[in-house]
Formats: structure tokens, sequence, C-alpha cells
């Protein structure tokens, strides 16, 4: 059986944004029992991670490495029509993930104790942000 | 309800190749009306992504990126048996994606505006490429 | 039809670690004939990769690379509780896949002929792994 909904998250420029909860609500309300949850943003400058929950330095130091991985403003981009963020965020993007399969069982996510789902936004500006979940497994 | 089909994609060396319309296609044979369709290349030198469609410069600006990321011939590869762009290709492959998964509702794949599917060729020589594509959803 | 089980892989330190016999084992348990199989690790500093089976040194070349994408010991770091490893691990987590999905067919993973499945452990101490293996599909 297959659950699905669209989620908006507003987000207020770069940085990481917890989704557990909204996850977690999407999940409930499918009443499925066991299965996996899809996570899609329809976006190409903001992207999915699963990362460490509790100490929060551990993203600020991600951003300080992606932008090692995909500087701002980087002389060689041909691409910078929305500004130095634009392409440095369509390249975080890539390296990191569009979509996430998450496992589930007696209607929980089979995180680790120490796995949080964010929305990481590469833009520096905020944007409305569109996340499919799609619940496919076993009814209660 | 699943669907599968094994897709070939022939490139002609390093770059992107769109392949939202071979998917569309698939989906269409389906039949299915609601579910997640992955994709999966497989290959170890080449890989999938998702990135903004319009503009071609930003797909030439990921491969500015991936240069940096994995340079071909780099001193420190030992594996180069096919040439300078083999670890590379690997490499790009890794931090990249060989799998990807895709939500669907009343049979279109639930893509945003700007979003593009593409196979990216990491090897200079052109190759066939295998796809499985492998919807999974509810019947029409 | 769903298939779930949770598998443990022991590490001894920083390196890759073939899964597939495992992954196969719980196919094999699953008796489902066509469909997707999920994989999901349940730490944030170990990943998963598909990559060149046959060449152990491309193995080897990436373990290279991942110190240019994520070096121990940053100066920039500010995550460094367990060691020069700890955000080193995380951030090389990040950018390849806490997830991945392949189809299968008649049983069999549908696996390209140099494509090998397995654990990176970002550590250099040795742990055991949670590993969740969904799989998801038709019955035979």
């Amino acid at each position: 059986m297959i659950h699905q909904d669209v989620v908006q998250i507003q987000t207020s420029g770069r940085g990481t944004y917890a989704i557990d909860t909204v996850i977690r609500d999407v999940l409930g309300k499918s009443r499925l029992r066991r299965g996996v949850v899809n996570l899609f943003v329809q976006h190409t400058s903001c992207s999915l991670i699963i990362t460490e929950n509790a100490d929060p330095d551990v993203r600020r130091d991600l951003e300080a490495l992606a932008a090692d991985w995909a500087p701002d403003g980087d002389s060689r981009y041909r691409h910078d029509l929305e500004g130095p963020d634009d392409m440095a965020a369509h390249a975080r993007s890539v390296i990191t993930h569009t979509s996430l399969s998450i496992p589930f069982s007696d209607g929980g996510l089979l995180l680790g104790t120490w796995q949080g789902l964010f929305l990481w936004e590469h833009r520096q500006a905020g944007h409305l942000r569109s996340l499919v979940v799609t619940v496919m497994g076993e009814a209660r």
C-alpha cells in the first residue's frame, strides 16, 4: 500500500533544517506498519542528508567543507544568473541527496540513535521547499 | 505492483545525457498510477544525477567541479589500467548516484519544474550503458 | 510483499567491507522474485557504496581521495570529541550513501558484472554496524 503527501518546508537561508518530525507525522497518517519511506525534494539548490543529530557543530563543519566542495562565486562558473551561490547550490545538491529512502517497522522509522534527517538549504536566501513523502509498505 | 525494464543509453563520451523521456516512457508502459520509480545504472564509471535542466552551463560547471573532486590522472592513483580517466570515473560515480528513487502520481513523475534526470558519463570514450527502471506502485 | 532483516557487520577500522553475500542471503530468505532491495546503515560515520569489485586498488584510491574530500583533523573542525577522524567520518558519510536501492529479478540482484556492494567504515577503530535490509517485491 502507498501513502503520499507533499509537505512544505520554509527555510530562512543556507543551513540545515530538521525534518524528522514532519516525516514521522506523514508516516503516522499512513497507518502503514512496515516498509520504506521515500523522501524527495523537488528542487536542485537544496538537498537531503542524514547526519549526527546531537552536536550542531557537525552541521556547521559540513557547511565549512561544502565551501571546499563547491565554493560560492568560483571564477570558473558560467552559471551565475542568481548570484555567487547559484551554481554552488546546484553542485552541493548533486553530491548530497535529492532523494532518501528510509526503512520503517512497527510504524516507526528505523533510524539509528544519532541519525537525524535534515533538509540542507544551499541558497543564501530563504525558500519555500516542497518535499514529496511516499510511504510504501504493509498495512497495520 | 511492479513493472521492470532495462533500457540502453549510448553515450559519446564524458558528459551528461537527458534520460527524462526514456523514464517517462517506461512509466507510461507500466500503467501504474502512484508510487516510486527506481533507476539503477549497472556500471561503476557513470552515474545518475538530478539537476537544473534549463541552462546547460550548469552541467558544464559540474564537469569543472568534478575535475577537482576526482581529477583525471592523479599521481596517487594506482588503478589506471584503462587510462587517466579510469579511477576518476569510479570516484565521480561514488560521490554522485548509481541509484535514484523518484515518486510519481497520476502516472507522472513528481519532478520539480527545473529538475532534469541525467546519466553522467565519466569515461572519455562513449559507452553503451544499461539502466534498470523499476516502477513500484498502485495500478490505475 | 515485504521482507525485512537487520544484519550486523563487524568492521576492523577504516576501509571497505564487501556485503554482497549477506545481502544475497537476505534476498534468498525473502523468497521474493522481483522488486527493489533497500539497504540502510543506522550510523553517521560509515556509509554504503557500489563500486568496482575486481581491483582492490580502486577502493584504496577512493580512500586517498576521501582524504581530500574530508581530511582527518582539519583545523576548521569544531566537532572532534572522538578524535581527528570523527568529523571526517560524518562528512564522508554525507557525500556517499546511508541508503542504497538495488533492483532484483528472478530472485537475483541486478548488479552489473563489475559492481560490488561495500560498507565503508570511516572511523579508524573497528565498529559493529547495523544494516537494515528491506526487500520489497512480488512473490515467487
